[in-house]
């Protein structure tokens, strides 16, 4: 069970800071217990090569730990990125560009960087879930020079959440603890309006059947539709859709 | 759907060829329709240093696409692998492992390397079942010099398969044509006794629902059923299990 | 001249926040204005090969800028690391070393990693007085470790400053701006009791006399007496020297 | 002496498959005893750079092994290309484009990859044979569209073997155990009409004399005029030569 | 103290060869003591990307050490760059541009390649100084296609020694036997007018007062009028400045 | 023919300095016309770990182009080492190493760096001539360490040199015009005793015939000849045989 203080179908302490830093249109610190994402999103007037002159936009993200937000300390990637690193970017991209109109976003690239300066569980689900709320004040910040006033780039929000199998039984939002000791791991990621955009289920030297797989679907619909309720909180008036 | 000559919950024809090189001790040509994939296992003594003195052994995988297996020409991973190779060889390990009993293998590497002549769609499920085979083959390679010869190293047999909703529809073993059009794609590792190992399921620019899962589950089960009874075939006698 | 609201000897607002993650022994946030860096110290059991068996220490730096901490947004150093990283990173080393025993350290590594979250000027001084106290508060963690108790392994502290001639005049603590349109400018680290570390000037596309010298070390030592109050207000009852 | 069924000047046998694969316009198939190259042409519409607008196409080479192709098993040049590769496939490169027009094939790149299945000595030999091969059918595929249909691009046929001297006697087309008790080792590379494209002789920690030379030519001579012969065989109607 | 030869206000021997190599327009083998440098000047018609088209040119360095130069031999920098080295030839480029008037140059990029041959201290230095006579060189061979002939490209001319404290006493133009023992390091770069170009003043595991950086000032200021002397009786008629 | 002063048989003006720098054990300057390299050898008291504990040395050599001894200006290999520079690097190694007794060396790795000032063709056989020197004077500065007094670990000298046919005449010693514009280009090293050690004939476009290659032999023997004389006199009584 996830602690003495929480039940299993509880997620983690939840806080998001708007604006956190000044100088990239969207910038976000989520923390889900201890785990510590920055989520900054930034605007290039140019989109990737393969993209010119198709009158569509682009989202992309990266991911990166910063060496000292875990113990023993991590490498930096500096001459080449692990699997696990191009892994996690490619998920939150392509999170990210499922609830987006890439044509009412005009040719312009979104950068959301997803930089953890506190690791304990769950990095790319809060990079998910807090990207996109900078992604939301990035869109802001180029409203007017939308290519239709009337369309919006964003057709629903999306968060992420992970649960797994601990000890047997199907528990929630998994810290470091958790996520070491869990037999079956599961990151699901859903729109507000609760459609999946994705499911990664993983046995690591274990297997699963139809019952783990209902029960972490169920556990995981539930936490996401709490951590859009927050969304929704963090961005008050700015929320989207009314 | 997928031609006219197959039905939607069709797996395209599939060849096996075992020992199709010598210098292996598992090589195994695998067809899927055109994708062609040359899985072959060798066996290194030593495991990797983090591992090493713990009495247990390592399977890990490679993935490449030859240039010529694709039109236009696929550059050759030489200076960096890239996010795709980096995310494919990682699932095929992990599948790989799920179905192995490590200790029972003692301290060597099996390295399973999957590299693609032809690319037709469905190269990483097609590099699992494939690999499979391989890796059998080279057990049975050192199957003397096992730790404990009433322990066997693999614990089940494992395959693997692709589904899709296409034109609004659940279609199975997606071939290039069929996964560009598709608005969802699933990946399912599962065993040859019906467990789960991964699910992978991603709506790019789309979204899916239960219903949506439900349907592309139930394809996946009933085509890995038919990969492992082709497995089987395909290992005669050699089969681990009776 | 700075600003409206600052004259040319004062330095920018500075705010220091020890602890600001859980799992670094040293974590401190460091603001000289908007210039925002996060400094962590993480302590290796396994000093560099070149050092092992010696019975000496080894305080290292590293120094990295988000993509987001800037615009237009800054790649990542993944591939190959820029110069001006290096240069900075080798600096906030040489300096932190300069005031270490390391000896006193006994047989271990500490490395200080310096991610700037905003960049406004002024980053690597910042990352030279913030990494100072988050080496104090790492070394807190293993006093009971040391060789020797009764031998502290620092012998002083260490805080840096930039100044310049901007526009014929010397002003210290240079913000973006500043720096852009300064002549020439120069970067000081000094200990707490008042002795150069380093003295860096340069005068990119102009040059300076021993005029313009003389004014720049003084503001430069003026302010690094602030900074050294300031390390030592942060610190309260674990500045190590009484 | 080679092995008790083949004599000093007998080559090994050869095996050409054309059309293994589908997707590349040249798939080649060529086996020399137990040594297996996989060799496609892929054309480019557009010429590298430093080519572009003089009316000239290119052919250029890319030769790899597979990982299981050997015993131990041989790393993926990932990261960097080892210096035997860069060779090999320069030297491929070289003898491809001897007997190439490169104004009769127009502004285009055709890229020859070698890839070895299974290596057991004269890799770089067969791939020029075999590359050979999959270079003709690949231009059959662009025929009607050269700049001068009565100006073929190949102005002969190109093919190459091995030779040595081993325990002081010349031995034709060595296999890898006889290279590597080679004291002489030398590729030559010849047209259809017998003229040289390369000689490559090397005494590693050994030397030779004219009366070596002398010999190792003659071999290598008419194991060509056989590797030709076998060419057009293979090629039958479509031999570009009548 | 330096040597039983030499005071320790005495620069080592010093020599210099113009038109050391033919085919670069600027070519300059410069020796102080031992320490021997290569100093040639290329000049490319194209600037970097960011400058084209504003009308000025750019003056790079690239600094390098010969594998043989050093005892142990040093490595090849064939893979990354190390960080002294990216320090080094970026001193080297701002020293030399800080006497360069770029709109004069015209559009195009002029490199100083500093090869070491054999190093035996201030190397960087050598480099500087070395380097100027070589870009003097290589600006005569263009002189003729100058934007502006009236306006000379070089303001004035630029030279670089080191100094340091050696067992507490101020000693100039350290070799390597020195510069190991030295407490402090200083390298100084200057103009032939006596202008401060760069001052890098380095205690490495040590720290030093005003009272020593005014020392070390005192004796480099004196170095560099010996070197800028020597600098204009290599060029004699060359020497820009009457 | 090569030039008004020359006569197709001729070999270039040829210079060779000994101990041209210090701290190398072998330094050698060899300058054939204006193509000059500068060959050192190194002595690492350290075998590669292949080797290691097998009672035998090792010679390698590594090849660069100083940037500015070509023009346009070569890119330094920073990041890859290209393909032509690896290939020439293995050839003098080779070269070295077929007159080597290896066990006679001793457990002790030789690198001999060629690095060339000024290129003008013909790099590659000038860095095996100088560095055959080169090496001849770093055996003799261990020659008492060696394990066996009386066996001397060079069994014969190596030279090399350059022919090709040009404009359908054999010249010896090709410089860069002559490289340029000859159809067949052959480099052959051989020992002082006449044997050959490798030789490389290559008709980049183009072909060769029989007499084509026996003409090149003929005067490349003939240039060998006289640049055994050359290195024998260079040595003079440090000539290892008598």
């Amino acid at each position: 069970m996830p602690t003495e203080s929480r039940a299993a179908h509880e997620l983690r302490p939840l806080k998001i800071k708007r604006r956190y830093t000044n100088v990239a249109p969207g910038s976000v610190l989520i923390q889900a217990g201890r785990t510590t994402v920055l989520c900054t999103a930034s605007i290039d007037p140019k989109v990737p090569d393969w993209l010119a002159g198709k009158g569509k936009g682009w989202i992309t993200a990266e991911y990166g730990m910063l060496p000292g937000s875990t113990s023993p300390r991590k490498r930096r990637d500096r001459e080449k990125v692990d699997g696990r690193t191009t892994e996690i970017q490619r998920l939150i991209g392509r999170s990210l560009r499922a609830v987006a109109d890439l044509e009412a976003l005009g040719e312009r690239l979104i950068t959301v960087d997803c930089d953890v300066l506190e690791a304990d569980g769950g990095t790319r689900t809060a990079s998910i879930t807090g990207g996109f709320i900078a992604l939301v004040d990035a869109i802001r910040s180029i409203q007017r020079e939308l290519p239709d006033p009337s369309r919006y780039p964003l057709t629903d929000s999306v968060a992420a959440v992970s649960a797994g199998i601990v000890a047997g039984k199907a528990v929630l939002d998994l810290d470091y603890l958790l996520d070491v000791s869990a037999e079956v791991d599961m990151n699901v990621v859903m729109t507000g309006r609760g459609r999946f955009v994705e499911i990664q289920g993983t046995g690591e030297e274990a297997t699963f059947d139809d019952k783990d797989l209902a029960a972490l679907l169920k556990l995981t619909r539930a936490g996401i539709e709490q951590l859009t309720a927050a969304q929704r909180q963090a961005l008050g008036k700015h929320w989207p859709w009314s």
